[in-house]
């Protein structure tokens, strides 16, 4: 089968070895998947994964291993990325997204959806309503990692949230708090980019236009720049004793001074991957379009194209069609 | 009146203008007054203060501004080191020292306590009880700032904690949450200052000794060393989710990984000074011994000197006595 695989280097694979179902398994079908900034992280050495990459798709379930699921064939699915151990406390708590012995689709000892077919173990699937299209299916992992802010912080009606970024993670997080009612500014270096937020309802602002007065002025700023620099204008807008939220990885090369995280007594709460059912179901409930952010779709036999272009400045989500 | 002033350099000065008194305000006689790190950062051009130093003290209230509070005169005091404007909400909420408009006891637009005689208003007053000595007195402003922790972050019975760095701001951190019954492992470099929190029924470990099943395994890491590799420690040794809380200022100066803090997601929590009341409360009731903390008394006329010793390793709390 067709797959996209990194080992050393990224490649189109025609005859990758189609996989084989284990225990609690399904295989799915790739109908569409999305590249992630992580996919273009790990060409560059980002966990020192090899396989095929991938983790944003959706599907139709083609074959179980146990006969109890077989309910499931047929089925357009999106499926939690995170496989757990299911025997420790984290997958007790439904959080195999923090198993010290999890795999991750495509990104950690689990060949990803950049392929024709690959597996999942059937209590990480969801079933995908009707009135999603396949476009809008494959951004459920992008919008339960936005949703996963509300999972770990309250949020109040009243709260002023600044979000800093305006690239494809910062726009789908604009995009799902704004359809929460979150009173949101999202500040950005592009006009254009802003634009799909403020269509969606959010008040904007360019970057150089931030004044004095904006400073500890928001009880929680997001960060999604994953520049240094974003990391302290968010520390610089936090009220003292408010809430950043690091939505972005961050590894300053050049130093960082933390001083102002204690003397303002601030908290930076770090943010990864959600959880997908209540994506789905705002998603399912077309409180927000998303269809905004897809810049281009390619068809999975110019992989290595589309590799190319989301490297370009002003892309957003590129998907592969299969 | 004799002073310990920075103002460019340290000096004591014999004859500093004795202050006069405001409305609302008391004049305290100092009896002992402690040295900080943060002192030694001033007289380093932190936050570009110039004045009297010093805002660790015991003293008594010698004059009122107010004639309603003259039963004041005579008693032996501490207080609380931030001046709010008392009209926002910072103030309302009890946080004057978040109010932006604050003056800090020796650290902002206040003289400090390193002199004779210096002023205070009335609401940052409380009494001593007689069973502390002014000695154990003038730790009252550091045991609340440890304190402070435990206002910010819920502490549950169960949870395994660790704590970071045996100087003195470690060490009194090390033996509040003793006091409080925390579940606590003490790491440090020097094992005659890990005694002392032996001695209070800590579990300590010499970083050298942490082992990698030690990585990950701590609900709560308070980081007091002030230093990036301090930091870097603090962030592996925590769970998932679990909560990192920066005591003491950090400037990094060749780069910082936040990786782990999104990936692991991490809540890191800054901390800083906190409420006198209950730190009074907890010394009054001997629930601590902070007498091992004391390294050395100087009289004030040897001021300087006492800076000096300050600078010197392995030493713990200098106290100034009047």
């Amino acid at each position: 089968m067709k797959a996209v695989v990194f080992d050393e280097e990224l490649k189109l694979v025609e005859d990758y070895k189609k996989p084989e179902l284990k225990k609690g398994e399904v295989l799915i079908k790739t109908r569409m998947s999305g590249i992630c900034n992580t996919d273009l992280e790990i060409t560059k050495g980002y966990m020192g994964y090899k396989g095929v990459l991938g983790h944003e798709f959706v599907g139709d379930v083609v074959e179980v291993y146990d006969d109890c699921n077989k309910n499931w064939i047929g089925k357009r699915v999106v499926g939690e990325i995170n496989c757990g151990c299911n025997s420790d406390s984290w997958c007790a708590k439904g959080l195999a997204r923090h198993c010290p012995n999890r795999q991750t689709l495509g990104i950690w000892q689990k060949d990803g959806c950049f392929s024709e077919y690959f597996t999942l173990p059937v209590e990480n699937l969801l079933e995908v309503p009707q009135n999603l299209s396949d476009e809008e299916a494959t951004f459920v992992e992008p919008v339960a990692a936005a949703m996963e802010i509300t999972e770990q912080l309250h949020i109040k009606p009243k709260d002023k949230v600044a979000l800093l970024g305006d690239g494809k993670l910062g726009l789908c997080i604009a995009l799902v708090l704004s359809a929460l009612n979150v009173d949101l500014v999202h500040i950005g270096k592009h006009e254009n980019k802003l634009e799909i937020s403020r269509k969606a309802g959010v008040k904007t602002k360019l970057l150089k236009d931030l004044e004095d007065s904006d400073n500890k002025s928001f009880d929680i700023v997001i960060e999604a720049t994953g520049s240094t620099g974003g990391f302290e204008t968010s520390l610089a807008l936090t009220k003292p004793r408010g809430v950043l939220v690091l939505k972005s990885t961050i590894a300053a090369k050049e130093g960082l001074n933390l001083a102002p995280v204690v003397i303002d007594e601030i908290t930076v709460l770090g943010s990864r991957c959600g959880q997908f059912e209540p994506a789905l179901r705002l998603m399912g409930a077309k409180k927000l379009d998303i269809k905004p952010l897809i810049s281009e779709i390619y068809p999975i036999d110019k992989a290595l194209e589309a590799f190319e272009k989301n490297k370009q400045k002003d892309i957003l989500k590129i998907l592969l069609k299969f």
